[in-house]
C-alpha cells in the first residue's frame, strides 16, 4: 500500500480532523462528531460521540495513513475546569482510538507549530483574532481549500490543516525517509511547496 | 464462550483495575500503569503509560469479558485544574481504548456506587477517611481477597472492586438475562452473596 496521508487534529468539542494528502496536497477535512446527551438535572450537553468518533477513527486508519499528529494538550490557566476537563477528556479519548488501531500517533505543543507558522499572539489581541490568524495562513498556503475554509468559523479546520502541515513538514520522514516535503514548483499551489519562511 | 469477568476501574493516576469472577466471586487487582515522562524544563512526571495500559486493556477484553464498569468522571470543585485534567485525560483514554476492543462499556457515577454501599461522608471526615471506608466495606464483602487489600494504600483496588461488584449486581442482566447476582448461600464468602443492606 502506497502511504498517501497525514492526519492533523485540532483537539476538542468544537475540533476538526484534516486529512492531507502527502502527494498531491489537497486535503479533506471532518468535523469531530458531537452529540447531544442528557444531563442528570434534566437539560442537555454538548460532547464528543464516543462511537461516532471511533468509527471516523477506524474509517481514517487504513494502511495508507503514515501518521497521526495531534496537538499536545496540557491544563493551563487561561480556560475553566470545566473545559480544561472536557479538552483532556477528548485528547484521552483520541489517543485511545488511535492507538488501538495501530498507526502511529505523534503530538506537537501548540508553541511549537505556532511558531513554525509565525503565528505569534500580539499584545492586546483577542483570541478570536488569533484563531482568525490561523485561517489566514492555512488559505494562504492552501488556497486551493479556500472553500473548505472560507467561513470565520473554519478556524478549528486551519488549525487541524496547519498542525497535519506542520506534520508533513517536520515528522514524515521519520516514517518515510525519502520523503522531501518541499519538492518541486509546481504552478498550482506553488505557495505551499516553498518553506515557510518565505510566505509569511 | 462462558461469560466469566466483570471489570470495575477506579480512573485515575493512581487508579486501579479489577476484574471479578463473575461465578466464583473471585478478584484479581491491575495497578494504573504508570510510567515517568521528562517535562520540556528537563524534569519528569508521572503519568498513565498509553502504551502499557493498551496492552493490559486488550489481554482483559477477551470474549468472557462481559461488560467494564467505569467510574463517571467531571470536573468538579474540589480538585486542581492539574488534577482534573489528568482525570480527564485518563478517562478519555480508557473509553477510547475500552470501545476499541468492542467489549461492552458502562459508567455509574461515584455518588450512585457510593450510595449503594452506604458509603456516606458525614461532616468533617477528611478525603482520607472516606477511602479507608471504601477500603473496610470491601474487606466486608470479599474477605477472601484480604491479601489484596490489606494495606491502607490499597482503596483504589478497593474502590475498583466495589464498583465492580456494582455493576455486577445492577448491571449484569442486561447481558446476561439469567444472571442471578444473590443464588445462593455458600460457606466461604457468604457475605457477599447477600444484598448489600444486610451487611453495611
Amino acid at each position: 500500500v502506497r502511504p498517501e496521508y497525514i492526519i492533523g487534529i485540532d483537539v476538542g468539542v468544537s475540533g476538526a480532523i484534516c486529512r492531507l494528502d502527502i502527494h498531491r496536497l489537497t486535503v479533506e477535512f471532518f468535523d469531530m462528531p458531537v452529540g447531544r446527551f442528557a444531563t442528570s438535572t434534566g437539560g442537555t450537553y454538548r460532547r464528543v460521540d464516543d462511537e461516532q468518533l471511533k468509527a471516523l477513527i477506524r474509517k481514517l486508519s487504513g494502511p495508507d495513513t503514515v501518521v497521526y499528529v495531534l496537538e499536545y494538550q496540557q491544563a493551563f490557566g487561561l480556560i475553566s475546569k470545566a473545559t480544561t476537563f472536557k479538552l483532556a477528556d477528548c485528547f484521552g479519548l483520541l489517543r485511545g482510538l488511535i492507538i488501538s488501531t495501530n498507526r502511529p500517533l505523534e503530538t506537537v505543543k501548540p508553541v511549537e507549530w505556532k511558531k513554525a507558522y509565525h503565528l505569534i499572539k500580539s499584545e492586546g489581541m483577542t483570541q478570536r483574532e488569533v484563531k482568525e490568524m490561523s485561517r489566514q495562513t492555512a488559505l494562504q498556503l492552501f488556497p486551493s481549500a479556500y472553500e473548505l475554509l472560507k467561513r470565520k468559523q473554519d478556524h478549528n479546520r486551519a488549525e487541524s490543516l496547519l498542525i497535519a502541515e506542520f506534520g508533513r513538514r517536520h515528522s514524515l520522514r521519520k516514517y518515510i525517509p525519502s520523503y522531501q516535503p518541499f519538492r518541486e514548483k509546481s504552478n498550482q499551489d506553488q505557495s505551499i511547496l516553498e518553506p515557510i519562511a518565505d510566505i509569511c
